[in-house]
């Protein structure tokens, strides 16, 4: 691993200077500037060793560094060479404060489709080059060919609404704004306006293209003809234009003197440069599509509680099946999620999971994000706790749930008890919270944490993500995090609520369910409640819980959330799963 | 009054016209931008009539306009004429909306000394032209002089630290941040930096200036000399070079080639265009005194929990008086709110109140910025709720308390003891809050009100502002409100914790006590944590407490302030009071 990425290294290096650059930026990112990227935009990796979610490279002509978060920071140190690259945490150093120190006044490449407005303007300190092809490019030589998977009509029996009338609908917010037309980047803003679904990239039903939506309600979708069926043709209708992702460089220059919106925060920077080029007025705003695909409608709000039916079955079979098998020590963490993965794929609708499932036995539980493999896979034994978080994609909704388990037989030990006691108090005082429209994600997250706060303790993660409507797992705009944009949380938003605790080397817990953004109606009030409907349907572990710790309101709703989860799920199960069921969601 | 601002008006729009102007914006500001400004920059209110806190005002040749906030909207229509002005919340209609949909195309006039550079950027949809001098100046004909208070030292017993001291530890973060100087035009900037107080304007004990900071820690002091008595200029020393207000423009001047820091949203936009014209580089970035000055050193601590003993000593003596009196119905705001600043009026190192004591009865309680008047006086009736929020000056502390109080004889309503509760739940889930380091006032804001908007209420304002040494009441740059900038809490910070409930035409509640941001130790945590110490001493009505309605924590959180608020008080006070306190204080 380590002569191949140093030539690599070299050969990036030999490649910049012929093109009189002193450096270059290797962000993990490809033209739509999503989380899952297709093997092809994978440069990263390639360059690095290192195959995280989120992460960044420099090279310069005499050093070279790669960044990651704290989910990553064993993954980064165990994945690239130290004797080639600075392994630096994004919060510890900056990129943009190290090239600013370590290459003042040198030409620094970057590749305008892997970077937007805001994250180049990051670099303002250095001399930042745009380059019209990418080096990384030329020097992998055997780079896989970039996804033609088939888009496919999503039917208006799960999006509630037509692409015609959603087009109208943007358009007319456009018209409203004063602006001619928005660039659409990323995939799932064209999957949701289109209702199309795609299988570009992995875990999300993308298929990967460009747009203009036009303020008459008009667009034109810029996508391999290849991708797109007969069905497809005639499920978009002579309103949508089709052109290949080459034409986009001319249509962009047809748009002198337009008003086009732009994203700077979401958009590839190469829009905003070729709409100055080419005479367009740029009107910086928030891709349209985002919080329109965030509210859910009824039909859609109907759809996610339908799929969350469905899983929560499959989820329960999968537990009271682990609850006999992981005793026995003879279960791994590779067959149990395999196993999960199985029970899912019984259910009607079924397209996939929505994201690697992570399945963390003891210690590697701690490991945030971590992603067994053949070589890290462990048995699950007895007398420790086991983590699993994962998710499925259904034509009718997209799941998400982590449980945290006591494998037995023995009991759980008091302090594992009270951590894993503290992380529900905080998922409960979120589910059953009540606030006023106007509040965001970052105002909430402290209630997911204050029970363990007060105990010294705390996670590294955010508290909850957006989720799509058999879209991303992880969408904007809102979320529940100190570091989300402040978006007001809306009736019809789907987001996790997942607070958690991790102790290094020993354990890691997390409750996770997703819920609906819904009203609370207060008669006689003026003002505007909303509270949370919980969508995930799964018990959580008693072996794991305290009662004692527990507020009376906090039992209160374990109880009624157990009661439920049994009176949905159990017509669903077999007796003995039914039996289980009725112990393991029996009242504290 | 009508006639007198009609004429006014007419007056002002004449003026306009001879310059050549289609409108003006007249913000409520001085020159330094800050809450409290002198009568002579009370411009506002001599156009408008309206005297509240915030508020501007807009004057087109056909139409006018004034806005203010939530807090003043009764106000602002009392003392306003609505045939001349249309009033306006700023929340429902934006002035810079308002003024874009009036005046297209239309030249409006700026005084640049009134406004920031960030203000000034939100007109940008209109054209904006900045005046010489203010037209307001000119028909204002008996505008009083500006105030020339003498500017005194504060003493290093009180400081903890040395001009000298932090001007070297401020010139060396500029140095650190490549700046040769930072303009500084807060004259609570001034105080903390040269260690002087002053009586320019009420109840922020300043001496209106302006300075320059070099990194050398050298400095200029722009202030007129007749302020600077020769003991003041002694304390100064000769590393403070002096210059009247009128050097500015010539000093700022000089500043050609230099990197000068400037804040573009808290000091006007003169400086900045002063800057550019200069040939200075401008470095945009927060006041460098702020975050000094918000975090009180051990001296500060220390004189600030001397002033809370003898402020709440006081404050205990009136809500002793209080108890006997008001149920007499004998007693009126105004002679509640003089008893309370007489009994402050005995403690040593009394300078004066920190702000105009809000003293509501009954209905005026939920007017949540009420300034009681002789001519909006009432009498403190029998079994009503009567709402006190008041603060003093001290040599060696800032102070700020409410206490919300059941006149009697008889029991309290069952719903408004329900309120206060819940008001009292927030306000002790902030005060016992354990936090990381990082987290800031808007991510917990909302634990102050999770109780009330479980039962569907809220309040209208912020939950707690920072609080000064021996400076002002309102200090930045930290704040507990959803709308505050996301500044970390710090070691040393003095806030508010104020969580309130009103309802109009009835009462008004709130429940304030400063807090003193600490560290928290958990031996064996690698995180640093935070917790607040509660400054304030004085008891909370237990006539207006439902015990049931309180977690067992929360209760035994108040049972403890209570036994020390008796514990640290009692030595302070005569029998009789002392004994009133045993039972107000008493275990519940």
């Amino acid at each position: 691993m380590t002569s191949e990425h140093n030539q690599r290294l070299a050969a990036l290096r030999a490649a910049l200077k012929a093109r009189g650059l002193d450096g270059f930026l290797i962000p993990r990112a490809d033209e739509h500037l999503g989380e899952y990227v297709p093997e092809s935009a994978e440069r990263l990796a390639f360059i690095t060793g290192f195959t995280g979610s989120a992460g960044l490279a420099i090279v310069l002509a005499d050093r070279a560094a790669v960044w990651s978060d704290g989910r990553y920071v064993l993954q980064l140190d165990q994945q690239t060479d130290a004797a080639l690259w600075e392994r630096l945490h994004v919060m510890e150093t900056k990129p943009e404060d190290w090239l600013a120190e370590h290459a003042a006044g040198k030409r620094i490449g970057y590749d305008p489709w892997l970077i937007s407005a805001e994250g180049l303007k990051r670099y303002a300190r250095s001399e930042m080059v745009p380059v019209e092809t990418n080096p990384l490019d030329e020097i992998w030589l055997d780079r896989p060919a970039g996804p033609m998977a088939a888009a496919v009509p999503q039917l208006e029996a799960y999006t509630g609404e037509s692409s015609a009338e959603k087009r109208a609908r943007l358009g007319a917010s456009l018209r409203e704004a004063g602006q001619d037309a928005t660039i659409l980047s990323d995939p799932a803003s064209l999957a949701w306006l289109f209702n199309i679904r795609g299988a570009d990239v992995e875990f999300t039903p993308i298929a990967l293209g460009f747009a203009l939506l036009f303020a008459d309600g008009t667009a034109s979708l810029f996508m391999a003809a290849e991708k797109l069926p007969v069905e497809t043709r005639a499920h978009l209708g002579n309103q949508v234009e089709l052109a290949d992702r080459t034409a986009l460089p001319a249509a962009l220059a047809a748009l002198a003197g337009k008003i086009v919106r732009y994203d700077p925060a979401a958009m590839p920077v190469w829009f905003k440069t070729a709409l100055q080029s080419a005479g367009a007025k740029i009107a910086e705003g928030q891709d349209p599509v985002a919080l329109p695909r965030a509210t859910k409608n009824a039909v859609e709000q109907a759809g996610t509680r339908a799929a969350h039916l469905r899983d929560g079955a499959a989820v329960v079979r999968f537990l009271a099946w682990l609850a006999q098998a992981a005793p026995t020590g003879a279960e791994t963490e590779i067959s149990a999620a395999t196993r999960l993965l199985a029970e899912r794929a019984k259910e009607d609708h079924f397209k996939g999971e929505s994201f690697p499932a992570i399945s963390g036995a003891g210690e590697h539980g701690a490991i945030i994000h971590y992603r067994v493999t053949p070589e890290s896979n462990r048995p699950i034994k007895p007398d420790e706790v086991y983590l699993i978080d994962s998710g499925a994609q259904y034509l009718d909704g997209t799941t998400d749930i982590t449980r945290t388990i006591w494998t037995g037989p023995g009991p759980a030990p008091a302090d594992i008890k009270d951590h894993v006691t503290r992380v529900l108090a905080g998922h409960i005082a979120l589910a059953q919270l009540v606030f006023p429209e106007g509040v965001a994600g970052p105002h909430i997250d402290a209630l997911a944490r204050a029970a363990l706060w007060q105990a010294g303790l705390d996670y590294d993660h955010g508290t909850g993500h957006g989720v799509g409507s058999y879209l991303s797992v992880h969408e904007g705009p809102a979320g529940i995090s100190r570091a989300a944009k402040p978006v007001p949380l809306a009736p019809g938003m789907i987001l996790s609520n997942e607070p958690g605790f991790y102790l290094p080397g020993a354990y890691g817990i997390r409750l996770e369910n997703l819920v609906l953004v819904q009203h609370a109606n207060f008669p006689a009030q003026k003002r505007k409640f909303l509270r949370f409907e919980t969508l995930t349907l799964a018990p959580f572990d008693r072996a794991l819980i305290t009662p004692s710790l527990l507020s009376a309101e906090a039992l209160s709703w374990l109880n009624q959330y157990h009661a439920r989860v049994y009176a949905e799920l159990s017509p669903l199960l077999d007796a003995p799963t039914r039996a289980w069921l009725a112990a393991a969601s029996a009242t504290i």
